[in-house]
């Protein structure tokens, strides 16, 4: 993963990064100076654990790389977007009389693939994207232009155990889809004309196992070579696209 | 556009340029610095011309940003692929027994975008990609690394109209299609089911005009909110996708 230096949201130093806590503010990752045992570190680190959020133990070296500023050994970054709750958007899409629709992504973790994801479920009216609080992408000032600026305003939701947020969508009536490489249906053979989810996993590594037994059916996209072949975004729109046009055909 | 600093394919020197030209060798473009008028880069000049080759004329501080050696006023990268004809892609689709299926990018300047392109395209058993030999994105080692190395082995035609590429492939029996904003049918609307080739244009910009005016159908994705919303390498595979749908589904 790359980061710009010094970017907007980076903020460094415990008084800053500790009053930002205070306020309840939302951090994408702080980093902490593994080495570091000072007290006030401790009760940052145990303060940002309590809120779930995602922290790194770094060696010095990544902090200097981060800013050459005074940071005392912690520097994080904040959320540059607002997360949503998977209850909420949930809720509304049901009470806009929409079937829900939701992209569920696991350990996606290029910036660009993450982006492109983004702008298409606008395009193609999902209702939100879920990612976990560890593993993923960073929500970035690059993943945004990635995004085309989608991201900045499309309903993310953050979760701490993918797993769970599967679940919370199959006791709502949410058929769950995973795209997996073999053994599968083509996703035109398969009815998307229902309320339901989709998890896509990362290059190269796909679904993870425990997500896939969850998952209600396994589906394919009709092609020569491996699933992988395709690029993580181009699949994503793809099957996004086979639910439109069903949708449309249907109605 | 971004160069690595002295990737494999970059030679420079009056010498070595003038000896690939007058081996035949394919060059995807060369840099001669504008202000020098030696004999020696002029004849480079001339014949690189003749050869049909992307000539830029820059300023001593680009090419100075491609090597630190003595460069001589000239540099240029050599193509990292080999490039096929038109016609004979089409013969040999003919001859398979395989209903032709082209891309043609217009203006598609985005390297990692040309390169996730060509990786879908080569899951949906597209013949070939027809690109400008002026404009589009250069064949870089960002661009086979973005084709997940399909670029290094897929049919690449560089011509030097594509205005006339598509009279060619409209004369065999083509259908073109370009992909449009609006005023267009929907792509499932649309019987994919025949010899067809696919303009793809520059996000932002489309499809040019005049090449617009030669297809035979404008076709859309629907969705919501602008064409321009998904991204080009998106578009593209959806499209891909839909024509490889109707292919498996009315056989």
């Amino acid at each position: 993963m790359k980061f710009t230096k010094n970017p907007k949201n980076l903020i460094y130093g415990r008084h800053p990064i500790q009053e930002a806590l205070d306020a309840g503010q939302e951090f994408d990752r702080i980093f902490i100076q593994s080495a570091n045992k000072s007290e006030s570190l401790k009760a940052i680190r145990q303060q940002a654990t309590e809120m779930g959020i995602n922290i790194q133990s770094v060696p010095i070296e990544k902090l200097k790389r981060l800013t050459n500023a005074n940071h005392q050994g912690v520097a994080g970054y904040l959320s540059l977007v607002q997360y949503y709750k998977v209850e909420d958007i949930l809720s509304l899409a049901y009470e806009k009389g929409e079937l829900p629709l939701f992209i569920i992504l696991d350990s996606v973790q290029d910036v660009r693939n993450f982006g492109a994801i983004v702008r298409s479920a606008q395009c193609f009216n999902v209702h939100g994207i879920i990612i976990s609080s560890v593993g993923g992408a960073p929500i970035s000032g690059d993943a945004i232009k990635a995004s085309a600026g989608a991201l900045a305003t499309f309903p993310i939701c953050k979760v701490d155990d993918l797993g769970e947020a599967v679940n919370y969508l199959k006791e709502n009536g949410l058929m769950i889809a995973v795209a997996a490489l073999s053994k599968s249906d083509f996703i035109y053979k398969v009815p998307f004309d229902q309320p339901m989810a989709i998890i896509m996993g990362a290059e190269g590594k796909g679904v993870s196992s425990h997500l896939t037994r969850l998952a209600d059916i396994e589906v394919n996209i009709p092609h020569s070579g491996n699933f992988d072949s395709l690029n993580v975004s181009v699949a994503s729109g793809i099957i996004l696209y086979e639910v439109t046009r069903q949708r449309k055909t249907s109605s």
